[in-house]
């Protein structure tokens, strides 16, 4: 034994062990710290409509959850690590019925649900210490993710009242600092419901093309676009298979978020052998969900198409809903099954947990998600993300609920 | 537009897309780098023997799959990113029985897999650049997750002359840095098989606790110990709630490697609150896991009993065997279901290959895991390891295999 190593060290002892600079930085859910104002509500016989997260209603269809009755393996065994090839080769089956796209078995790479599929493309393209750029708000995990691989979120503001459109080029060029490696989007958008154009991913494209940068496009809203629109995947771009992943997922097109799978599918064969190398090291996505997610090969094109009507009319009943309360502002949602409505109020946080604490009407009040916690920079004080999950029925009385609150509430300006 | 900007960041858009320096540290898989040797193999109608994998042929208890058939819920939702208390009560539930263990609910974090406990834990505890202390031979996922977070595995040696045990104190302090913040031990061991005494355990907890080390203590093996002996978890530690972290999984205690869940167990309010913001990120954990995970509750003590006793069985089968072949050195496996022989080899990686490509007997061969991916070190060139997952029957032709083998095989040394 060494006694001067024994020493030295010992001075640390003194000191109480500390946790990693990460592990202060990843940000609670902005959602979640909310729950326990919403336990003791219903603790108090208030029924709580929730606004507030993406857990859609719609039932997981029959034909993946009567795949559970089917199995008949003794023992659950691990999976390949990225997947095993039915469920992956439901997904070759997918892109080729719905975006008419040949991808090889070796493009797609099975995640356990699409925050895997981020964590691996953040961790892949870029170190600790560099930056991605991020539209803003955005999809609050992409913090959570971002912390735990080192990077900084650079934000790029879009704005309520350009329906959360992207700004020009400029203001992308203007956050891009010589740390930058990664531009994150999502489209169709969460939390804002915006479906980008083909010009405005064809735009950002050419920034990342033109500055080496890869592109993560954040697809797990897909078919969630109304009045006729298509959202532009960036695997359709030419010339940017070096750089396009994209990040999918099933649980909001089969309503089956619990099962926790998805997809990071890219052409660049780097970009997925580094994912396959980070899949290993975790050995597989979860067995039961990919047993059961080959059941969606079943499907019609109606179910899509019935589900995303249902969507649609949900976004119409809460639009008009909203338009109609004075002092709150909102562009119509284009897709996924967000809004963010800006509210006539002091403060998104504040006004949240009010609902919670101190208001109900008829017994019953709604829980929406602050706006701060979809943002890197200040903004957001006066938006609340409201997602739209829940029966026509629900809703309306969820607005109804958000009128009289508005009137009520203390903070109210203008 | 800012043209300087623009034109001083082109110059970045000369270099192709490069990958993160960690992209390129994961390693690939020991294991299942050889797995296209087999497939060659198999597609030549060799039948092999698979020593080289912890995936056990034991059947996951009917009463976890037959949960299956119950399930009733039309939308499979969202869990609580914790987990269900459902499954977090069974787990509370299971160390009370298992180890006459209190825990509350709020020590205890559901993760998909060991594996995830294991990233949140490296995660938590440490920051970039920071080293983790671990024996080696050790699980070679340790470094993926390690590369993952940024950490450097500092190895300390444990030999198989020794039943790779630990080594005295000094060889702890000798590997110690100012920058070593986790110490990671696997008990009962992957890869070794080895069973860590109370002794030994309460060494190198005394050693974390002077120089303020978390102890990471990876026990998904915690079942499988032989001869009546008990694997000493690190929770039963006097003094040691600060800084003990307890790596949890179904995986192989219940045989059921696929379904992807395991929990962090720590008594230390920040780190679970840390894994838990790491959770949120990740939304839940795999839902029809948790669902079936409950199941295991119906389960008698007779269970593990004779699981235990047959995994004894197998490894007296193949601890004799390997002994009785000229050459091969080993001591008797105390746990896990792995062995870690030293074979009469020049190197372990070409012996692993050959076994695939070049060597059969009556049409079959076996595949082993060669022992150098479980080495940080230069070590281990001439040991494989040996998973004694198969029944007796398998077990008994594999070694009979394994001993042809080591007579033909042109690299063979003594």
């Amino acid at each position: 034994m060494n006694p001067t190593t024994t020493v030295d060290q010992a001075t640390k002892s003194g000191t109480a062990l500390q946790l990693s600079r990460r592990a202060h930085l990843i940000p609670a859910s902005p959602i979640r710290k909310l729950a326990p104002l919403a336990d003791a509500a219903k603790a108090r016989g208030i029924h709580v409509y929730h606004l507030n997260i993406g857990q859609p209603d719609i039932e997981t269809p029959a034909c993946m959850r009567s795949r559970l009755k089917e199995l008949d393996a003794k023992v659950l065994e691990y999976s390949p690590s990225g997947g095993t090839p039915a469920y992956v080769e439901s997904l070759q089956h997918y892109y080729q019925r719905r975006l008419g796209m040949d991808l090889r078995t070796d493009q797609i790479l099975a995640t356990t649900g699409g925050s895997e599929a981020i964590l691996f493309a953040f961790m892949a393209c870029a170190n600790e210490g560099d930056d991605v750029l991020s539209l803003e708000p955005f999809y609050t995990n992409y913090r959570a993710f971002a912390t735990m691989a080192g990077l900084n979120i650079r934000p790029v503001a879009t704005r309520g009242r350009d329906g959360f459109h992207l700004p020009a080029r400029e203001a992308f060029e203007q956050a891009l600092t010589p740390r930058t490696k990664v531009v994150i989007i999502c489209n169709p958008n969460n939390p804002t419901g915006t479906v980008f154009s083909r010009e405005e991913i064809e735009m950002l494209a050419g920034f990342c093309r033109e500055h080496g940068l890869f592109l993560i496009s954040d697809e797990v809203y897909r078919e969630f676009v109304y009045d006729g629109r298509h959202a532009t995947s960036a695997l359709e771009l030419p010339n940017a298979d070096d750089f396009v992943i994209v990040v999918d997922s099933l649980s909001k097109r089969y309503s089956a978020c619990g099962i926790r799978l998805g997809a990071l599918v890219t052409r660049n064969k780097s970009v997925w052998d580094a994912g396959l190398r980070m899949a290993q090291g975790r050995l597989s996505p979860p067995g039961l969900a990919q047993f059961i997610a080959v059941g969606a090969e079943n499907l019609g094109e109606e179910y899509t198409r019935d589900v995303v009507k249902e969507y649609q009319h949900r976004r119409d009943v809460l639009y008009d809903g909203l338009r109609a309360i004075p002092g709150v502002s909102l562009t119509k949602p284009e897709g996924a099954f967000y809004c963010m409505p800006t509210l006539p109020i002091d403060d998104a946080d504040r006004f949240a947990s009010w609902l919670l604490r101190d208001f109900s009407h008829d017994g019953a009040t709604v829980m929406v998600a602050p706006a701060t916690g979809f943002y890197a920079s200040e903004l957001g004080q006066h938006e609340v993300r409201i997602a739209y999950v829940l029966n026509e029925k629900d809703l309306r009385a969820s607005i109804d609920l958000l009128r009289i609150a508005l009137e009520q509430y203390p903070g109210r300006t203008a």
